[in-house]
């Protein structure tokens, strides 16, 4: 019999199910569902509307008939989205390669010391061309980069005005993203031309670009001293190419610095994904939002990176936190560091005078037309009348130029940019070439990119050579199960990974003319309906380019949608003890009041409480945030009675959809009750998560709130709703992925997935409960697709902590679960439905193992400080040296023998609290490793 | 400055490149040349031909737009190439996956595990298809495998009769093949039908096909026991999908069994490259030729792979070898193996069912028409005076089915074969369609690919997973230099890799119609011109798919040459004493005697020597064959003599091609006196080695032997030369990578590669001659691109062998460099000019450490028995059991501390002569690693 793609997704066969059922107890996959879901919510219908599934290889034929359709113009459109030349090395390399785009967020860093030095370099390569002290690893995109600059300035300026000055020249985008985030915050934006002085009155920061939308290149200095004096910060988005001629914002005085590191080899995509940055003046460290990569020791004293400052992070402060960023652009952060690394100092630079030169040859030729005389890559040209005609003269050369209005027309040079496109431009401009004239912009004088990362790995066989050392030291899904509560690591097969890097999908500028994008609008239209159709809402939006931000823009929706009611006073959010924490901080962001909604002690939501805070709060009470299964593991049962109480009190129900792996198929949160719902592809929909993004994450919403959904300031076709992306599809270029994966699962495989992961999680649950106790089940004692394993009374009796078993898995070759979450001292595991049995059984041989090793601990046998667990993870190197533990040293690393292939970890146990005493965000002297 | 792409290919950057001049004395690279090379063959002209360099994405645009000329039709011809469906998985992450591509030859078994694995599984699963006893891995293609069964019957056979007798419905280009080895040989080939019967008269062997080129299925039983009574053993052609349904040739008695595994996922390619074939029964083991793993134990006792049976090869019985083939396909048989351990047992019969069920419903169709009513995936049909008009209408409707003559047309189908191709085959024969009728092949019984290397990868993760375990293990190109003398190992850019994969090249039928296949014949007729110009020669053939192949065809050109002209006389190839044993075999396959000159002390051909062999032989003297620069990596100056002399007396001289990448842009052996040269792509051009293949082997020749280079039977455009490969253009997919190579290089670039490698090899000629003298230099003291370190004092003094060293180098972090080869007890280093001065300098920091080690043995530091380098290489394993070594555990595993990545031996000093006593060539079971 031949193997559908449903059987090459799904891990276990015919023959593994039926061990695993028997288990379990049940006799068929149905019976699970049964006995798992409340009857009241299960629900198969909706599905029908998908197409039949096909073959990988029809998959890939249906794509690439679409993409035939369309005809990629040449984009010099600018307004931050620019073609650039990945080098082939880094495409086969990082974005084709699995042991790079299948890795998980580094939260275990010492088997993720290859991604995370890759971090470094890019914090480095961004505080270097900035000149700001300290860059994090990423923003989302440059608006959202802003929009996060406007909030920490605010944080921090002593100021107390609700007042933020922008500069009229500032990308539209920008300026909308920053909109969106200021209004619920009660922040005022303020917009002029700061070339012209900063506005009267107070205002609590400022912020301007380098170049601006229209090209010109302002020397910002006195803006910044003038800002400084008034009392307030300034952010500087800034251009990283045009850094590496112009004086850069650290030097000029700039607080912040945000931007996109786009053109450093990431194709624009239509838009996304790429990765924004944002750097600050060391005295704004630890304000920095999102993830931030630093430097630390190991247990042997040895140096070590790991994710810095992690109390700042969402998942820590709650609605205390001051951004709701979790997922960043992880591999597209890579993909920048790496160009930087694999052009240097000297090949940025010559890019940036090529580009430049570009630039120069359209300015001359311009001469008295050419609005500013200071550019880098863009000019602005003056054809009274004549622009829209310029613009389709452009248009049928193949050059896509921007219309700016009826008497201007930008364009913007860059590194794929040729003579003779020049040639073109100045043809549909109908002005005959000049000489160039030398524009000279390169005030630069400090150097940048000096350390080695950026000088050592200039030819492609010393590139390739350190992708893969690099990539060696990680445990990615391409070596092991990475059995994560709530993360959902399953499967990112080829077939769906193929098409994003086809030229069709990723040379697209993101306000390119439409039939240039009629292949991927194409798809997009299909995952939208697909979508809905799966979740059961009557309207979804793509925009949002992370799970945190498909909560925002739910949470906007529903603030904004009381809005237009007259309900202003809905302005309370009930949220479970036991959500994730980027639900209150999206909350707070969408200008919400947290309150907290108490669990039983068998995890659900507590009804009786539930009630009594919805009439606490009456008529305040905007919206009930709950996770589906719950954070839990669990189907609630009482779910329909519980929306239904929200509901009657005037409440709006958002449904988290992080937990979606257990419901396609099976439950649809837009018919039991949700009105709001976001995904994240990343998860359900097999969208790699790439060592921490990128990740897609719709929002999908009943009719009642689809006006509300995002809009953006040049997609008319969105509507009027605000904007939370910088691109108006977000990170359109990795749809594919998904709707290749909905292709080729279709209606029954996507329920066989669902019913499958949910099999794996009870196998797992029945296996280990007598090891280490499952804390919570639903009825019928079934968890949904993961389940909770309760390590409390164990570390109480022997000392042995999650963090010591969890370090552990690596010497057994495993990558931890997830850690003290949604409840401290456990570990939540999730075993997808692409894992099959032997890899499943393989892990709980190790976790019974492990068990085995803490009785030892607990029988005294081992002491709590010496033993395997507190000793792990075990490097090689520690072999070598003299051996004065209690248990040898094939224990050590060798505890089940050669059951699977040996990754070792890099370095041992890491010191996190060290790292972030002495904090240190960008790569260390190579001396410092001579220990 | 931006940086070309001869900037990333070539390793020295400016700076290493001084302070590498400076060592060697010379202050250009252009010094070198005048140094090394001799004034009177130093020849920069003929590159100006060539175009000027392009940078990596303006050449893969000109092959996109090259390939967008074409448009590849649906081919159901058949003739042994069948279209199929390439996992994506095993696209990725294999032939897209430097890992597994850059690899080389698994000589050092110790660090090339994972391909032996994979090719363990190969041999298993041909043995099983075929039922016989052992098989190799792997054979060129069908029509050679075919060649080498027919040569291997006559040394097996007792028959003298020089007759072979081949059934008549064989491919045609087998049939050719077979006829081109035959002849020089003296068989004599028969062909008849052989369901008429045996013909009369003795005969050594006998070949028959199973399904035949018309597709007809016949049991064979009858036949191979009635040529078993006439005393011929008997050869079976046999598709591997067919096999899966039909009774298998190991079971009705067959003693050889040949084919291809192309339709096991591997692109056709326009003809290749693919892996074939060949299987025997075990008495006939020991003579199969090629490479052939085989399982054996390690220092530890542990299981462990490495080649069996080497003294059967070509390199050590020279013209005593039966075959010349080195290079094999091992990256074609590697995907094949995985196609069949991703499809399983069921899985591939579930596909030849499907196939065989769309035949039927041809079959059918046609009724009465239908001319061989026993079939598998073929059906022939009669259609009186239609043939060239059914042919015609199915091409309009995108289809190429096979015009076998006037009245006849013959379909084939295929994995990718549908419905509606089978609708538009039956419209364009202007049949409706009709129930399908059963025509039961499946006679079957026996089980096959049961091992669980064939099981346990059935789903993509458990696959990616396997690949990556597997490539873990391995030293490839990815991960350090390969310092092989003679073999070249240098970049294989990711820019030349792209487009093999892409349809216009990887989807084309070898006989498909030409407009198919003009981009990929406008490659061949690029490289064609430019192989010429570069090297001197007038006519090139791109046909030999390997080295050895190229040098067949040139002797064969040669020979042919002398007949032409009635010196039939002409016998003798004079082959100096330093050869690769690979010119003897050819020398011997080509019909000739082999005798050998002497050398010089100083390694140079003994002139004198010659010039006597040449009186010697006199009228007898067909050729010389010599490699230059010398096997011995010098620039001998008497080269002009030399030639000169082979002239004067009637003889013409071949010039290997081996070293070419020391003379490209520097000299041309078309024009220092060169009749015929083979050249390596896979060396000097960039085709990546695979592990062990693919490789091409163009041969050039002057313009009195163009006539005489390959034909082929179904490409009357190449003329009357006897056909050498399957294909008319041999491994033609691959041609692009040389293709982009130059076009990226131009000849500026490509001189200074050639340059580059000239002063790398030097630089480590110096840096190492104080502690392992260079055998060889040339006048100045200069080597070429390569030098052989003499380690046989430091062996007779210490003990130390250069086994040893190469073991220890493992240890290091590196590939050892050939080993005892031109010279026993040396070993030969080739850095090309890929590699940057770290690495190098990195290499011979190892090298001089090794040496200070192999000081303390010969010191009485440490016994002979017992020390870092005999117990090379040291495991991870190894070091968590007891230590009772007189060095350190450090010392074994971490010699030079961290200073670069370590890569892990996955096992320790394999045992070779105890394989080769206990002969295992098939996947052991798995019980047998539990040691």
């Amino acid at each position: 019999m031949t193997r559908s793609f449903v059987d090459r997704h799904i891990g276990p066969d015919a023959a593994d199910l039926a061990r695993m059922l028997d288990l379990i107890g049940v006799a068929t996959l149905d019976e699970i569902a049964e006995k798992a879901v409340p009857a009241s919510i299960l629900d198969s219908s909706g599905l029908d509307v998908l197409p039949p599934a096909l073959s990988e290889h029809e998959t890939l034929a249906e794509l690439a008939k679409l993409a035939a359709t369309t005809t990629v113009a040449t984009s010099m459109i600018g307004l931050g989205y620019y073609d650039t030349l990945t080098p082939p090395v880094l495409v086969r390399g990082i974005l084709e390669n699995p042991a790079w785009y299948t890795a998980y967020t580094p939260y275990q860093p010492e088997i993720s010391q290859g991604r995370l030095e890759a971090l470094l370099n890019f914090q480095t390569m961004v505080s270097d061309l900035t000149a700001m002290d300290v860059a994090n690893s990423s923003m989302l995109d440059e608006a959202t980069a802003a929009a996060e600059a406007m909030t920490l300035l605010r944080r921090a300026s002593k100021s107390k005005s609700p007042r933020f000055v922008v500069d009229a020249d500032l990308f539209p985008q920008t300026l909308a993203v920053i909109e969106t985030r200021a209004e619920p915050l009660g922040i005022e934006v303020v917009s002029a031309d700061l070339t012209q002085g900063l506005p009267e009155g107070e205002f609590f920061g400022v912020a301007a670009q380098l170049p601006g939308a229209s090209g010109r290149v302002v020397d910002w200095t006195d803006m910044i001293a003038a800002a400084h004096e008034r009392g307030a910060l300034v952010a500087i988005g800034a251009d990283l190419l045009a850094l590496t001629l112009i004086t850069p914002p650290g030097e000029i005085g700039a607080d912040a610095c945000f931007g996109t590191t786009q053109r450093f080899g990431v194709p624009m995509g239509f838009g996304g994904p790429h990765a924004g940055y944002l750097a600050v003046h060391s005295k704004l460290a630890r304000q920095l939002p999102g993830r931030l990569v630093g430097v630390s020791v190991d247990a042997d004293g040895d140096l070590a990176y790991r994710l810095a400052l992690q109390t700042r992070e969402q998942h820590i402060r709650r609605e205390k936190a001051t951004s709701n960023i979790c997922t960043a652009q992880v591999l597209l952060a890579i993909l920048a560091a790496m160009y930087a690394s694999y052009h240097g100092a000297d090949g940025l630079k010559g890019i940036a005078e090529r580009v430049h030169g570009h630039a120069e040859r359209l300015a001359a030729a311009l001469g008295s037309a050419l609005v500013h005389t200071r550019f880098f890559d863009t000019v602005l040209a003056k054809v009274p009348g004549r622009a829209e005609g310029v613009v389709a003269s452009a248009r049928a050369a193949g050059i896509n130029v921007r219309l700016v209005d009826s008497d201007h027309v930008s364009i913007a040079c860059d590194e794929a940019t040729t003579e003779a496109h020049i040639d073109a431009v100045l043809a549909a401009l109908d002005i005959t070439g000049q000489e160039p004239v030398r524009v000279d912009i390169a005030d630069r004088t400090s150097e940048y990119l000096t350390h080695p990362a950026f000088t050592r790995h200039r030819t492609e066989t010393a590139m390739l050579r350190y992708l893969r050392a690099l990539s060696d030291k990680d445990i990615a899904l391409d070596r092991s199960m990475i059995p994560l509560g709530s993360c959902t690591m399953k499967l990112n097969a080829t077939a769906e990974m193929e098409a994003i890097t086809w030229p069709e999908f990723s040379k697209l500028h993101p306000f390119a003319p439409v039939e240039d994008a009629a292949a991927i609008l194409s798809v997009i239209k299909d995952l939208e309906g697909w979508l809905a159709a799966i979740t059961g809402y009557d309207a979804v939006s793509l925009q949002p380019n992370a799970g945190s931000q498909g909560e925002y823009a739910g949470l906007l929706a529903i603030r904004q949608y009381h809005l237009s009611r007259g309900d202003d006073h809905r302005d309370t959010c009930l949220i479970p003890s036991s959500a994730h924490g980027t639900n209150a901080a999206s909350a707070v962001m969408a200008g919400l009041r947290v309150e907290v909604v108490a669990c039983r002690p068998n995890g659900d939501v507590d009804l009786d409480d539930l009630k009594a805070k919805i009439d606490d709060h009456a008529e305040r009470l905007a919206a009930i945030m709950i996770t589906y299964p719950s954070t839990h593991g669990v189907y609630e049962h009482e779910i329909s009675e519980l929306c239904a109480a929200v509901h009657d009190a005037g409440g709006q129900v958002y449904v988290d959809g992080a937990n979606l792996n257990a419901l396609v198929g099976l439950a649809r949160p837009g018919k039991f009750g949700g009105d709001v719902s976001h995904l994240n592809l990343h998860k359900t929909f097999c969208i790699p998560h790439g060592g921490g993004g990128p990740g897609v994450g719709p929002v999908g919403v009943r009719a009642h709130l689809a006006e509300f959904l995002p809009g953006h300031p040049l997609a008319p076709e969105l509507g009027s709703g605000s904007a939370v992306s910088a691109a108006p599809y977000g990170s359109a270029s990795i749809l594919p992925i998904t709707w290749a994966y909905i292709r080729m699962m279709g209606a029954a495989g996507l329920r066989q997935a669902s019913l499958t992961a949910i099999a794996s999680a009870n196998y797992i649950a029945r296996r280990l409960d007598e090891h280490f106790p499952v804390l919570y089940t639903g009825v019928n004692g079934m968890v949904a697709h993961e389940c909770i394993l309760d390590l409390r009374e164990i570390t109480k009796r022997t000392g042995v902590t999650v963090d010591d078993v969890a370090k552990r898995l690596a010497d057994y070759g495993f990558h931890a679960p997830t850690m003290s979450f949604p409840v401290a001292g456990t570990l939540m595991v999730e075993p997808t439905e692409s894992e099959n049995l032997d890899e499943i059984d393989e892990f709980c041989e190790a976790m019974i193992a492990i068990r085995g090793e803490i009785d030892k601990v607990g029988a005294g046998d081992w002491p709590v400080e010496d033993n395997p667990l507190r000793g792990a993870p075990h490097t090689a190197e520690c072999l070598v040296a003299e051996w004065n533990h209690p248990y040898s040293r094939e224990i050590a690393v060798y505890p089940r023998g050669k059951s699977r292939p040996k990754v070792w970890p890099s370095v041992r146990r890491i010191d996190g609290a060290h790292g972030d005493r002495n904090l240190v965000c960008s790569c260390p002297p190579i001396e410092a490793f001579s220990s």
